[in-house]
């Protein structure tokens, strides 16, 4: 397999996320803390502009421009899907990328704590997710819609060979936490430090099986047909990222005081509870299935 | 002394805070909910353009408008000072007010838990708190600079003869959170049913004195000479709001390892710890000392 030669850290893709933002200054500062061996890494940016306006996004979610047909698409003109397009240019080009790993820094308002989102598949990912759990146990390993091809992803990270989302939280938008950064850092690190010694193949034994989550679906706050919320995530399940949801168990809490369950006949785990972001969407919370990731073998061990 | 005639409830002063807003909405679903024996109670939703917006505010602060001066100003003229002066005309006019009691509800991304913040002194105010602290023992009771007078005051509850603060947290902008709402709704209830036992001379027994705490002034997070900040409130400090801070303990932590220490000679209460919404000033927190209110017999015990 091709060495790991060009990383790109990307923060501040989402404007009102400020972990990333303060990381790659810290580390643009601090370049020893980026640099390793075997690559040249580098610091991106992503939408100063969102930063500076205090929010998420100008006019679209950044983070839903990168599949290749919309990168392609001059129609599509508003401020992030130019930047996109310039990211793209830089990192990428998608399909033919001169970065090998991107690492796209996010923050939730969600008590997931610190999650590595894998968004495709492939022994890469696996030995990466086993490297990065074996040195941070309280890393939760996510792997989202890994399977739709690259290109049909939307994701800033799919313009690289290979690409990553180090998502922390909880924290506020606008808020700048020690601890989450603290979390997003020492990830960030690991993730470093497995692309180096990847490289030079050096890893350690990996052990050969990983536990991770899968996204299944999204499901919606309860509306009446007016389009007007009826209710709002229950208590029980409030902050409980990653922890079972069996059937029959409340997962909303109705303004009139009723309890809506989970509906589904099989045991789901949720993520993103709450998340602020979404709320527009009137997205209550991703629901994921447990799996296991296989994790191939380390030469020499 | 001249009984509660009329209570205005008032959501959505800040756009993003999300509790009261869907509170007041409850309430006028439900006007049992509001209406007690001995007063008339309505709601006020106050910047439903910022809702709308998914913002606190659209030009500025909506809840530093009330000045007697400002408002008098028709040069004041951005959407807020214009709704300031509107919402003056409706519970106001400050100085001569139709409103007798304002309750404003708000929420923090901070973990304050449920408080009640007084704008003013005086034993309407302190047997209230009593009540309040009595019938909700988790409740925080805190006084924002009262030794100022009414007409000087910028909050939109100093419109009314009697005006209150219901602030609520931890809540990210934009969120919804089943605890947080329940805890506005109870705190508000015990507003509600003070003032009505209060005009019906009915209120029980209180106790002589309630602690609370008292704001001092607040402190920024620390920059560097181009205004960029250098650190980021300490992870000892994040969270404990209204917890002893000592001399000398540490509340900073700088981006380059060193930590900052509390250079006072008393001991202080924290609150508003890394509150999204005063980020752009970038302040810390405000410092609080610990107060006793003393609370006059109530007649008839």
């Amino acid at each position: 397999m091709a060495a790991i030669q060009q990383v790109a850290v990307v923060g501040g893709t989402h404007g009102n996320e400020f972990s990333g933002i303060y990381l790659i200054r810290h580390y643009q500062r601090h370049p020893e803390l980026l640099q390793r061996q075997s690559f040249h890494a580098w610091t991106l940016f992503a939408n100063p502009e969102a930063y500076r306006a205090n929010k998420r996004y100008l006019d679209a979610d950044l983070n839903r421009q990168f599949r290749r047909e919309d990168l392609d698409n001059p129609a599509l003109s508003n401020y992030e899907q130019s930047r996109a397009k310039v990211i793209d240019a830089v990192l990428g080009p998608k399909g033919n990328p001169k970065v090998d790993l991107v690492i796209d820094l996010h923050n939730t308002t969600s008590n997931m704590g610190p999650v590595l989102i894998l968004t495709q598949a492939g022994d890469f990912y696996n030995q990466l997710a086993a490297y990065v759990k074996m040195k941070m146990p309280e890393a939760v390993i996510s792997c989202d819609e890994d399977l739709l091809p690259a290109e049909d992803h939307k994701l800033l990270c799919t313009t690289g060979r290979y690409g990553v989302i180090v998502e922390v939280g909880p924290q506020p938008q606008s808020v700048l936490r020690q601890d989450v950064l603290e979390q997003m850092h020492s990830m960030t690190q690991h993730i470093l430090d497995f692309a180096d010694l990847y490289n030079r193949q050096a890893l350690p034994a990996l052990p050969s099986e990983v536990e991770a989550y899968r996204y299944l679906h999204s499901i919606k706050l309860p509306l009446n047909e007016q389009g007007e919320r009826l209710g709002m995530v229950h208590s029980r399940v409030q902050d409980q990222d990653f922890k079972a949801i069996e059937p029959g168990e409340p997962i909303f809490k109705l303004f009139d005081g009723k309890e809506l369950t989970y509906q589904g006949d099989t045991t789901v785990y949720p993520s993103f509870i709450n998340e602020a972001a979404y709320y527009d969407n009137n997205l209550a919370m991703s629901l994921n299935e447990k799996i296991t990731l296989a994790v191939p073998p380390v030469a020499g061990h």
